[in-house]
């Protein structure tokens, strides 16, 4: 089959490489449909993460069940599935109490920018949709298996409630996304961090009611200036750099709360800030698997559309295409078509 | 008036200073009742804190109000109050969202190891009882001032619930009353990390249902150990080393929640480990007054008693003496009367 396969920063390669099988009884094989670019991934074709040999990339995926190992019981050939980039048992003391992303089996699940993937715990990983998606949906139905998942638990940890003020920093996709989920959760200020106009318009369109262009010290004090000078009850951060994080938690109110959703790439937290500012902080790899059932409901009833971040679509051939286009941000998201 | 200054590291005495006076029209002058010494006071006694002249030092005390200013229109002299080291208005944004401790107008009320203190905001600040308590029970509400909030709101921070399984780092007088706090929300199985064998005997009077003497990697484990392997729903940092903190993040079950009301004196706080730990983090100088009504009601009902953590009584004029036995670990904690 193809695949991408990252050799070094800038250099991603569409390869041959052998057709994945079942491993282990609990695994299911399926045919991708769609899969896409992360901003994460990004992390890797930067530099910024070590790529130390050639590595199979990629962890967002929807697909067709093509096999199911002998132990697999609910989860059938045939059906369309949609899973996180960590595959879980759906039955453990964390995945009970809704970290599935903390699953004590927990695995990653990479090189999914392919035309098949192997999924581990194919029954606690994998939610199949109720039916055969219309193509239309396909593009959310993706954004599901990560960006969507992300936003919706960015908004989540920072305790988002029907008449929160919200302050998102970050525009990319999964930013994008918590403007979604915080509409959904509620919300009745939804201010967007953004200083490119295309992803205004979009973070406008799902749902943001303000739209602040300043970063930094400036942009914590518009935010403050917005909230009779307290700040607001929950900011969500999906960027994941230092300067990001210190600019979510001076944005936000004593006791409100900050949701960081940004892989952590820069200074550690201030200890003694974050403990007089009140602030609480709840961050990590989203429990994706956790909402999925709730997110595929909000999709198929077209109340929620986050299939329009992907701004690109490109066969899977010109994988090295999507990492340029992301990677000097003339595309928000670029989707992949094996 | 007869009030403590601390003059360097090791070095408090007991001095005549000017009596304080009504300086703005919503100031009260409270007699002092009794007064004590904090686990925060030892970091300037030990020298982590820097004293750079000689300051009037204390923060916690009960009285009774001896003169009101002009604008204070609900406390009376007479009454018998307690008030947190913050002074607050009670009316700001801060306070109306349970922060009073973040109030806009925030006052650090300082130097109350003395026979007199002025108390800044007093209607907002300070909380009558409903009669003159019995002298019994002086000892608990004085603990109402700083230890007994800051231990229930670690509790709070850290979301204990009927059912949680709590578990407590430190056993000072705040980690003591944090014990007393959990066991008041519910908790059902209340771990306290400690390895003095007094103190051991008192969490366990006020609730702690096991004791765990191991620290650092070993107390991790232990705590894993009784939690299915996974960590504690809620641990409360009442220390606020580098040390105690991971300690603290790292018995947390992903998902649960740390509250820390140690001032920080150490590392900061890891970003990439708390964001792949799935831990909530809230703390900061306890909301004091919010809780004041309330605990006030527990203690006159002889709910709690958490006048237990004194186990010295001195006269003021043996403040030296005080500090002496705190810093040499011989008292948890030491009242003091004027």
């Amino acid at each position: 089959m193809r695949g991408a396969v990252i050799y070094a920063p800038g250099d991603v390669r569409l390869e041959q490489r052998p057709n994945p099988t079942i491993v282990h009884p609990t695994d299911a094989v399926i045919r991708t449909v769609a899969t896409c670019v992360c901003g994460s991934d990004l992390w890797d074709y930067r530099g910024i993460n070590p790529v130390t040999e050639p590595t199979p990339i990629g962890h967002e995926y929807v697909g067709v069940v093509e096999e199911v190992g002998d132990q697999v019981e609910t989860i059938q050939p045939g059906q369309f599935v949609i899973g996180s980039f960590f595959a879980s048992d759906n039955t453990c003391p964390n995945c009970r109490n809704g970290y599935p992303s903390s699953c004590v089996h927990r695995e990653f699940v990479g090189g999914c920018q392919a035309e098949y993937v192997r999924v581990p715990l194919a029954d606690g990983t994998l939610v199949a949709t109720p039916d055969q998606p219309a193509p239309e949906l396909v593009p959310s139905l993706l954004a599901l298996s990560d960006v969507m998942g992300t936003g919706w638990y960015a908004a989540a940890a920072a305790e988002v409630k029907p008449g929160s003020t919200v302050a998102v920093v970050g525009d990319g996709a999964v930013g994008l996304c918590a403007v979604i989920a915080a509409r959904e959760l509620g919300a009745q200020r939804i201010i967007a961090m953004s200083r490119h106009e295309p992803r205004q318009k979009l973070a406008l369109e799902f749902g943001a009611t303000d739209i602040v262009t300043e970063r930094g010290d400036d942009g914590v004090a518009r935010i403050k200036d917005m909230t009779d000078g307290i700040g607001a009850d929950a900011v969500l951060e999906c960027v994941g750099t230092g300067e990001s994080m210190l600019q979510a938690l001076r944005s936000t109110r004593p006791g409100g709360n900050v949701g960081f959703v940004g892989v952590p790439h820069g200074a550690d937290i201030p200890a003694e800030e974050l403990f007089y500012s009140h602030v609480g902080l709840r961050g990590g790899p989203a429990p994706v698997r956790a909402n999925l059932p709730d997110l595929i409901e909000r999709t198929f009833d077209g109340r929620i559309q986050p299939g329009k971040v992907f701004d690109l679509t490109l066969p899977l051939d010109q994988v090295g295409d999507a990492y340029r286009a992301m990677d000097e941000r003339r595309a928000v998201k670029v989707l992949l078509r094996p």
